[in-house]
């Protein structure tokens, strides 16, 4: 009797496309070549002092489990947050702490859609989102949208034709990773609209609310969320607002009951997040808003840095990207795949090079993303503009270039 | 057009029955009763200082991702451990760090069973493997174990004859939460053995392996592993080791590749444990010998003030704990989750009482464990002690008795 000794949706997991090259920038390391890394948003702003003090001065011992909602001081600080953002009617209910922001997306997938059923995304999307929806069972229907229109949204009648009676949902990312757009009023408002028609839910990862450039406000579905109080669910994180990318810290925001105390069930399974990561948490009651201000700034800089260093290397397509510290770069290139591995392999400036994430992986239909890479410009402005030298230079050599 | 907002299959997820009474604990505590917890695993005992140290010592800022397969320093000192225990085999590629026990299990359903495969447990069982079976689409078949012969094993053919074509692993756990039971190395060999002439997964959760009392030593499957590589799997926390609970700090066992690659892509959608609670993690490797000897001590003390304070309890069944800090204990009242939570709301001594966890979450099948209640030894003697005399006088008074 021969037996395969691994399940088959195991095998249907996708290897991340921003953490697979990794062995490859290992290696290079291994050799002593300087590699950077604009392939994850991994920011190297500091994470706010007051958070770090949070474990110079730990006390509590033993470190035992938390509620599994959540831990209280947390979502006490959380609402204080929320509230200032002018959504004073969430209450500590409306809130489940995940543990990250991936958690969060999961359990939104299992609460909101039965195996099978489908959620429909923008792709390029969060690549991210593939492998929860393979260990939820749900498919992504991707809607394309495009770099020449900055990568906003399709027209109405181009999203409501993906619609059919597995439908469950709308998943978008705002501002969004990896395309850097931020939606307008319009664009959110359709989005409402169409799920009120058609009874979807709708979800909004909004762990990068608070980056958006050139005067923009990000228009948050909170806004909304008290009209369509059972369908519209938030999805967020603190790890991009705090620097926080390694405690793993993130939420659900929902007025509908059946799914927060559905979602309170999965997290007493997991019994409760870290409690060392919450109490990090608890005190962004005490981040001054300057740290937002600096740390908006400096990514505006960054924003720059990229945008106006990319735009003059020849053969480069770059929309200005609008929020968030991602950008979906068109290179002349025939397999961004193989131009990022062999950047890690075989390219060196100065004994120096860049590790960028090949976009296919963040489309879902074959092909699409094959000329495009995503860059995240979580560097200093310094490292960002050598890393650009670094791309125009391998440009030049590279042997596969269209 | 009438729609539930809310998946069929949220909705089948169970309320943890350690967790559930909890709103009428706060209830309690908030008229300023004192409650006794006996009803989770969250122990007292301190974490070691080395480990606290590491949050005072705090330096690394920005707190950013750490690597999906988990912490090298992490994954470094816990080979050492695995080494030291004698399994000198186990390298690197065959950890993987999860967030909690519970990822780690969780992962381990989705990446041996296709929805709906079935997955045979001895009841009573852990109570949150029902959380990740459902939200993994897993079916836990029971096979029963009972309090006369102190929940050992049942005869082979027992077990064989639950085995059907969609079986595809066996899930047990040792030293055994709830039932404080330390299956000898026969019990072991049979499940091994069966393992081998059904080709099944043989999953170990291992998460109590140094509370093993009167001198027995927990039978690790990690001793079988190269073997049967591909079917066996070890699944390991440190919460209950280190007093933990609150740093999620799981850890997945296997030599097969194909298991252990996939669960890697599970992990890279996840992206990583948290890099704190991992630093702590690291610091096992300084944790002195002593500090083990004084809990396992500390335990076995616990366990024979429990165990000789309720034998005396007229009505109470309570077989002589082997290790872990649990035991199932049958109590004289027709339905020990009324009883649990009139502890809570209608039973006070000396403006204190005790918290419980119903057996009957501890059961696949229904009205089992109907008389039955699981107590975690997790207090100091003192309060043990208090805490059977209000389990006693609250018995003597209890109305709804058998």
């Amino acid at each position: 009797m021969s037996h395969e000794f691994c399940s088959t949706r195991l095998k249907k997991v996708q290897a991340s496309p921003i953490r697979k090259l990794v062995p490859f920038a290992l290696e290079a390391k291994k050799q002593g070549v300087h590699v950077y890394h604009l392939n994850i948003g991994d920011p190297d702003v500091k994470t706010p002092e007051v958070m770090i003090d949070v474990l110079r001065q730990w006390e509590k011992n033993p470190i035992g489990y938390d509620h599994s909602k959540g831990n209280a001081a947390f979502i006490d600080a959380l609402i204080g947050y929320y509230h200032k953002l002018g959504f004073g009617y969430l209450k500590p209910a409306d809130i489940q702490v995940a543990t990250g922001g991936s958690e969060a997306i999961s359990m939104a997938f299992f609460a909101t859609c039965e195996a099978g059923d489908e959620v429909i995304v923008f792709e390029p999307f969060y690549t991210n989102y593939n492998g929860y929806a393979t260990v939820n069972d749900v498919k992504l229907v991707p809607i394309l949208t495009k770099i020449e229109n900055g990568f906003h949204l399709p027209a109405r009648e181009e999203i409501e034709k993906k619609i059919t009676p597995k439908t469950r949902a709308i998943l978008y990312c705002n501002p969004n990773n990896p395309t850097g757009t931020v939606y307008t009023k319009e664009e959110i408002e359709m989005l409402v609209d169409i799920a009120k028609k058609y009874n979807l839910f709708l979800m909004s990862d909004e762990v990068y609310r608070e980056y958006a450039y050139d005067g923009r406000k990000q228009i948050s579905l909170l806004h909304y969320m008290p009209q369509l109080p059972k369908q519209l669910i938030v999805l967020d994180s603190l790890s991009k607002r705090y620097s926080l990318c390694g405690a793993r810290l993130g939420v659900l925001i929902s007025l509908n009951s059946d799914i927060m105390e559905g979602i309170l069930r999965i997290g007493q399974a997991r019994l409760s997040s870290g409690l060392v990561d919450q109490a990090i948490g608890a005190a962004l009651k005490d981040v001054p808003d300057s740290y937002f201000a600096e740390v908006h700034k400096e990514y505006e800089t960054r924003r720059d840095v990229l945008f106006e260093g990319l735009k003059k290397v020849p053969g480069i397509v770059i929309p200005r990207p609008e929020g968030a510290f991602y950008s979906i770069v068109k290179l002349p290139v025939k397999d961004s795949e193989h131009f990022a591995q062999w950047l890690l392999t075989d390219f060196r400036d100065n004994n120096e090079t860049v590790m960028v994430a090949p976009a296919g992986g963040f489309y879902a239909q074959p092909d699409l993303g094959k000329h495009e890479v995503r860059i995240a410009y979580v560097l200093n402005a310094k490292d960002l503009k050598r890393s650009i030298e670094i791309i125009e230079k391998a440009l030049a050599v590279y042997p596969q270039k269209i």
